[in-house]
């Protein structure tokens, strides 16, 4: 049992190297076992690339006929228009494989249980649910995406002790320390976009970039429902603008909404609501269009209590520093909610340390985002769950 | 040196019994051990009553001459008019104790190391700095008394993760859980007197009690300078009434607060300063003048503010609920605090999981709160220091 776990712990290991390339596919390893050691292993690299499992059979150093593969996400096992990969449930039957262990089926409605049933069907064992917890969390934006459509949203506060963002004036830099931006960096390569309200921009006047890895940028949303943006705004011309949209009203100026089209910045027009603020409905109907399959609200404090009023959010960061600011900007204001019972109780919520603040985490609901996956995060971490494959 | 630290530990966990009931002296538990086993032990009980170092003499089942003493504190060596004992020092030397291991000097300017110097010069071999950090903030509030004259002030908070403490209507009950409140308890034990504003007395109409042990009550003490206390307030009803105090201005209805002090209940008339909330300096006099070296503050809002504002306080605990409330009653209100640098930093900040809460705490400035003894919470924990007394 402790070897299985071994082997799991370094498929999840390769599986985080595919960390900021694999969206909207999760990030997947595996590993190939014969005889107690490990014979090949590989990940899932980038989206559209080789999925983990044929990477591993394909750097094995032996035959790996008889083997056992530990992967985990259970194996595919459909051909869909657009699928830019065969199903690996047929190489690993053809390549004669004798088990196959995964932490979690794979709750795409195209396999969801049907790649461990085919494997089986061949007489290949099966076996699943080690480190199911940590495998859930791994791809949380993976498994909200491919359950709902819906891109998986993740906000992100940095705030003092007493739920200030920035003093009365807007200094905001910086409440948190080097470390806790760090972080921020890791949260932004899991997101395919970051959206900031203008409020952000004109205050604090962000890059919103990955400085950590070469390659990919998420685009970067700004929510600007007047095109306040000014021409000098980092977003509008360092080497990434590309990568910007702006998100304006049809009431925003046409003449400036057609000099930012001019200099090559995206614009795109979505409906307010009663309240004036761009809709959240058809801002996501947006997202899903441009394939974003995972989003990081950066803030302000107006975009924050908008997403929360709205439910619209699966998870919550929240950076705070052991300072006092006093009255100052609120990271969040007014949600409606008279009666404690009311309040907003998050979920699966996890508190840990960060340099010099604390990172408190928690989910809105988590069977809304992990479907269901949802039963793996309630379940004690170190309960042990054989799936039983019905072949019905 | 293992050994060392085991023993000290004991002598911890025996001056740990004495919580809630030593004030104004310190917690103080005593190991005397002989050959590797403890022979007596004993912890300072009650204030007047004996001294931890002579209770493990008098416990002791062997002749304590040529044992080692493990005590958390210098052993007394002072004679002044008050002091209902005498000193220990004597006793140790009279008995013939071989050696004295310690963890902090007494900064008591009566002793201050004269303790250490005493013994020593009596040929009795001494030992400090064992476990300094966990001894030094044990007896926090002493150590802060004892070299001020003013109580140690300790402010706790109880938010939900957007530093609300109450919806907008008031609703406060409960933000946290049993198990923060069970740690409420603890945190009123080591309180001489636990103080709220009029409005948490209206809204809340809180008993601020001990419930855990029977015994000492704190005095509760309630600003309220109007005096709009009403008569069926619990603090006016119950058994502990007459450990209720009222503070109110020289503006409050005269026939108001002779109705009170005709039922019995303690008011006493300060001044206010220029923003109509009682003076905090005439309020610190006043404490002294009734010996509390110890205040709980318990809110409201416009408490905790008052005494942030006036750096007015040694330590604040904040428990987090991983709760969402948005615009409501906010735990802090304008601290005057325009730029970030300027935001006030929490020392020694420590994070706990209590329950379905986190517990943050930290201290406005430990060298005004434990002077001398600053240092040995600077020094990393596993640090050894051995104090040299000098015989100048």
């Amino acid at each position: 049992m402790v070897k299985d776990r071994d082997f799991m712990q370094r498929a999840l290991e390769l599986a985080i190297m595919g960390r900021g390339y694999t969206s909207p596919n999760p990030m997947v390893g595996a590993v190939l076992v014969k005889q107690g050691r490990i014979i090949g292993q590989g990940f899932h690299e980038r989206y559209g690339d080789k999925h983990a499992e044929i990477r591993a059979i394909e750097n094995a150093v032996e035959p790996v006929e008889g083997a056992t593969l530990y992967c985990n996400l259970e194996p595919c096992c459909h051909t869909i228009p657009g699928k830019k990969t065969p199903p690996c449930t047929h190489r690993l039957i053809q390549e004669r494989i004798r088990k196959v262990v995964v932490s979690t089926i794979d709750p795409n409605p195209h396999v969801s249980g049907s790649g461990l049933r085919a494997l089986k069907a061949a007489g290949i064992e099966i076996q699943s649910g080690i480190f199911a917890r940590e495998a859930t969390l791994l791809n949380e934006a993976y498994f909200k995406f491919i359950q709902t459509g819906e891109p998986f949203i993740h906000l992100k506060i940095a705030q003092s002790l007493d739920g200030r963002i920035a003093t009365r004036s807007g200094d905001a830099r910086w409440i948190t320390d080097v470390s806790a931006r760090q972080m921020v960096q890791e949260m932004r390569q899991n997101a395919d976009a970051i959206l900031v309200g203008i409020g952000t921009v004109l205050v604090d006047n962000p890059r919103l970039t990955l400085r950590t890895k070469n390659g990919r940028q998420p685009y970067r949303i700004v929510l600007d429902s007047r095109l306040r943006i000014p021409d000098h705004a980092t977003l509008l011309q360092d080497q990434f603008a590309d990568r910007t949209i702006i998100i304006t009203s049809p009431d925003a100026d046409k003449a400036r909404r057609e000099a930012l089209a001019h200099r090559g910045i995206r614009v795109e027009v979505l409906n307010k609501n009663s309240s004036e603020f761009i809709d959240l409905d058809e801002l996501m109907v947006f997202l899903q269009r441009l394939g974003v399959a995972s989003l990081l609200v950066e803030g302000g404090s107006a975009v924050f209590t908008r997403f929360i009023q709205k439910r619209r959010f699966d998870k919550l960061s929240v950076f705070i520093a052991p300072i006092l600011i006093g009255e100052g900007r609120e990271a969040i204001q007014d949600l409606h909610i008279k009666r404690l019972q009311d309040a907003l109780r998050l979920e699966l919520v996890t508190f840990r340390t960060i340099g010099h603040q604390m990172l408190v985490e928690g989910y809105r609901d988590i069977h809304r985002t992990f479907g269901k996956l949802a039963e793996e995060l309630t379940c004690s971490q170190d309960s042990w769950k054989k799936w039983e494959p019905s072949l019905s």
